[in-house]
């Protein structure tokens, strides 16, 4: 017999305790210590509640829970008990067969792990789907955890707990992501196409109009015809466009003659090169799976929605970075047409082989009317470590950061490393070394802005040899272009101040600047109020990477809904990961925003 | 008729300066200001006086004597009046016959010489040996000091302004550094035996053993003769041995059964590749010019002088750093017999080929029993700024450094710069970086500690993406081992510590490790004795590079005085150079420290 959050929230301390009883591995503390923050608004509540405790508790107590799980190595089953769940959710993992190969690679692993971090490996070997993961998985897994830093490593152990409990709410109350899971299978199925030379690897690569991206386009445009929007094309740069009518439609021209003010949504289907599922097309399907259930249920809204698969934003191919919305605002370039891929194939030959019109006048026809549209919302994975840290499914937008690079060299004296003292040194890297660290402090200080090194480089040096060059990058975003010039400011000052002050020579050379794409408030407000009443709490953040949404933001008001990353975020990456329960949120918040859409325009 | 340093100290001020007149250009002040110092006990006495007053006049009359230069530009004459030098020293300095294209490219480098420091290029043309230096010497020092640094031009303006000064005292006190300009044409001439490949380019190379290395062991076997050592041989090694017999021969075993106590000096006359022509060199001619004088004047101490050309303490050719000097100490190890250079030719092929024996016993009986020895002293030039820098031709070593190395690797985790948020990094370069700063920091402390992070790259770095590893390798090195042990402990501590908070792994390889040879305290006093005796000031400094004298210190008392070494003191560089006044004093010191001994052994 399922529990509901009803019964928890109504029940004695006891009972709601018993009732609770077996989530965390021997650790009935944790859940009787949240059910102080009753009553529960949704399992999400109830969920944050369990894990403010175990972040709460402190190292000492964390690492107990994760030794209450039972130690890998020495038992008899040891593939059956890779972690204390049940025999039901191992079987789901599929760790019921290991070959010897794997069973000792498997006691090896545990050694070296036990060893280098003194407590037991802990995975959710049910995954993100819930399903499973396969024995492979779970080697490569555990090899990769093997290299992690200790800290870090518990926070991804007491993750992993979570995940685990997670599963376990679900068993206990009965219910299933259905929407998460249908959207997460989704992703699976998208992610079958791939470009040659990727696919055969196993790896996912969708470049702009190739066999692979016109498949993934048209696969898209069939989940969309099966979802019930009413018309569905790919227009003329590839865009794969579905347009669910609203319920009285407006008099007047285009978006398609049946007038009336849309909602635009949407992101990209194309990747990196051996990139991940989710990075843009979760911003596709979650909007869909919204869709769907409209067009189940028989409902239209009074606003149209307009949801967009964009054709390239990686700027893979070609070097068109956000072809795809930039198209919906009137950007695109005629000379981008005749742009060589590294095959000498020019983009007009990769249109007209994908069978696209590669006119610039159909292209110049795709942009939108501004006025047509209420405005343009965005879902995306974070592609960063910050919820996934904070243990939040879900991120408010407040904005697109706007940045800025430059190639940078300072030059000083290369001198004997031994007969230099040093009082009169002129190390070109140390200065550079002096900025790293003014660089981090400064954006720091502003808390949202980033500011990076990434290369760092003494040209030919020697071991014995005082640095007479140093080479670097600068890279610098904040939310806000004043913001982010301020930082510029202090930065480039503080270099100068540097060289002056140790006698060296600098040089630096932009090469990249994008203005910041704030969110609008009331759409920002419409996302938050969609987490509200999710039970979620509110987490605030800007998005460092560049998103469709900066292009739609020229032409009106734009927010986006972060959704969490596994693996600290990791992205462009074949590990970018998230779970169908955090999409199910994904899909519930879209909802919500739709909802509360409904009722302002009604 | 020529002035006296007599006359300077008994003349009343107003006469003084008038016999001072003319030295700095236009700017009296500063021989009169000088004049506060007497009575000046040498013409280097009077120098560092005059120099010691435009140090203490600070920028802007340091600016007023420099712009107190003609202006290249505009002149009609321009290439005769480079700077105020009279006609005679532009004579000197063979400026007259510029063709078109030099006068064109003079004009072309003052114009952006005076653009970039907004004063006269300075420079004393005729050169570190008083004779001139060549038009194409003037053109290329006009093009690299463009380069320089202003504060560092400035610096190097005034030095060339005090080298005019020291060449118009020599003048106006009507003497010459006999000596200085006598072990100044040796060099000159032993620069003439390069290694083929380098000598086409001008280049100074000489390897172990090669043809030029093998002239250049003749020549100076041959220069030692002509000084009248009393025996002369290349030994079993190739290292040049000339001996100078005491006045009363000890009874007993060798040096070569004439018995007595001998001096043991000098250094090594083979160099990098594309090195400079003083590095070792300068060791062994200033001793051969001692005992020059010695046996012109018929002139026996009561201990004899064992002058030693060292064959190899480069380790260019072979892995064998300090060969010739470590053979005297009974370090040579058989199987450097077996190892190959670069073209694949053993050392025993090599050395057979030079006619040496190539044989272990031969290399063993090479040995010194330091009891038959007093003790070794080397001057060597001072490959180091310091000198330089103080406007001080001599410096007292007081220990040659001790140091380690190490290959260092700090791993963090590559993510997304614009996605990571500052606190949540674990940016492996901006550990170096903290690192770096510490580094500085903490042998700074120390006053003659030095620490280098000379190799630094973050490998695959990219623009976008925060360091996930970081190389970088750590040259450390104090004049006492303690003192250097403390500050390697002091070193990798913080690394570690750094490492801990920023949530980072590091490695740490050594690769080296040396210990100290601090001077022994009485050669270290005969040798401020004989600085002091010159009038000059005592500069005391530890030797950062190792030096033959490091070998001997493991047998023997050891001590060394440095020659200062002019542009900024570099080294391992065709630039590296040394004036014939400053060999003068080596000379005049190390005669000294003879003079010293002979009277302690009487």
């Amino acid at each position: 017999m399922a529990v509901t959050l009803e019964q928890i929230n109504a029940a004695d301390r006891t009972e709601a305790a018993r009732l609770l009883d077996g989530l965390y591995e021997h650790s009935p503390w944790i859940a009787e210590a949240a059910l102080a923050q009753r009553p529960f608004r949704s399992l999400g509540h109830l969920k944050q509640a369990m894990a403010d405790v175990v972040r709460e508790a402190g190292v000492e107590k964390q690492l107990a829970l994760i030794r209450a799980h039972p130690e890998l190595a020495g038992k008899a089953m040891v593939a059956k008990t890779l972690t204390s769940e049940s025999t039901s959710e191992q079987g789901k993992a599929g760790l019921t067969d290991c070959t010897p190969e794997e069973f000792a690679r498997i006691q090896q692993l545990n050694a070296d792990y036990n060893a280098r971090f003194g407590f037991p490996f802990i995975l959710a070997v049910r995954g993100p789907r819930g399903t499973g993961l396969s024995r492979q998985q779970i080697i490569e897994t555990f090899a990769r955890r093997l290299e992690n830093h200790p800290g870090f490593e518990r926070a991804e152990a007491l993750r992993n707990i979570h995940r685990i409990v997670e599963l376990r709410l679900n068993d206990k109350f009965g219910i299933e992501p259905t929407l998460g899971n249908l959207v997460w299978d989704w992703h699976e199925s998208l992610a079958r196409h791939s470009d040659p030379g990727y696919a055969e690897k196993g790896q996912l690569t969708v470049t702009y109009l190739t066999e692979a991206h016109r498949a993934a386009a048209q696969e898209i445009a069939q989940g969309m015809r099966e979802c019930g929007f009413d018309e569905v094309e790919v227009d003329a740069v590839g865009n794969v466009v579905g347009r669910y009518a609203p319920e009285r439609p407006l008099p007047g021209p285009p978006p398609k003659g049946e007038g009336g003010k849309y909602l635009l949504t949407g992101s990209h289907y194309d990747t990196v090169r051996n990139g991940g599922k989710y990075d843009g097309r979760l911003g596709i399907f979650t909007p869909m799976a919204c869709v769907r259930e409209l067009a189940r249920a028989g409902r239209r809204l009074p606003f149209g929605l307009e949801v967009v698969g964009f054709a390239e934003e990686e700027g893979q191919r070609y070097k068109a970075t956000f072809l795809g919305s930039g198209a919906l605002i009137g950007q695109f370039e005629p000379r981008w047409l005749d742009q060589k891929d590294a095959q000498g194939i020019p983009m007009r030959q990769a249109m007209q082989e994908a069978g696209l019109p590669a006119s610039i006048e159909a292209i110049a026809a795709l942009q939108r009317d501004p006025k047509r549209y209420l405005g343009f919302v965005e879902v995306h994975i974070e592609q960063g470590p910050v919820l996934n840290e904070l243990d939040l499914p879900l991120g408010i937008v407040t904005s697109i950061n706007g940045g800025v690079r430059y190639q940078c060299e300072v030059t000083g004296m290369a001198s004997h490393a031994g007969t230099t003292p040093m009082d009169r040194r002129r190390d070109a890297a140390v200065a550079v070394a002096e900025l790293a660290l003014f660089v981090e402090e400064r954006a720091a200080r502003d808390g949202d802005s980033v500011g990076t090194i990434g290369i760092l480089e003494v040209p030919n040096g020697s071991i014995n040899v005082v640095p007479g060059r140093c080479l670097f990058t600068l890279d610098l975003r904040a939310p806000k272009d004043p913001q982010r010039d301020a930082l510029v400011a202090d930065v480039l000052a503080r270099l100068q101040e540097i060289c002056e002050r140790r006698g060296l020579r600098s040089s630096v050379e932009p090469t990249m600047r994008a203005a910041a794409a704030p969110s609008a408030p009331a759409w920002q407000a419409r996302w938050e109020r969609a987490v509200e009443s999710l039970g979620l709490p509110l987490y605030r953040m800007p998005s460092g990477a560049g998103h469709d949404a900066m292009k739609l933001h020229e032409v009106m008001p734009q927010a986006m809904l972060f959704v969490r990353g596994q693996n600290a975020g990791i992205s462009h990456n074949p590990l970018e990961s998230t779970t169908s329960d955090d999409m199910q949120l994904a899909v519930q918040a879209f909802a919500h925003l739709l909802a509360q859409l409904a009722e302002e325009t009604q």
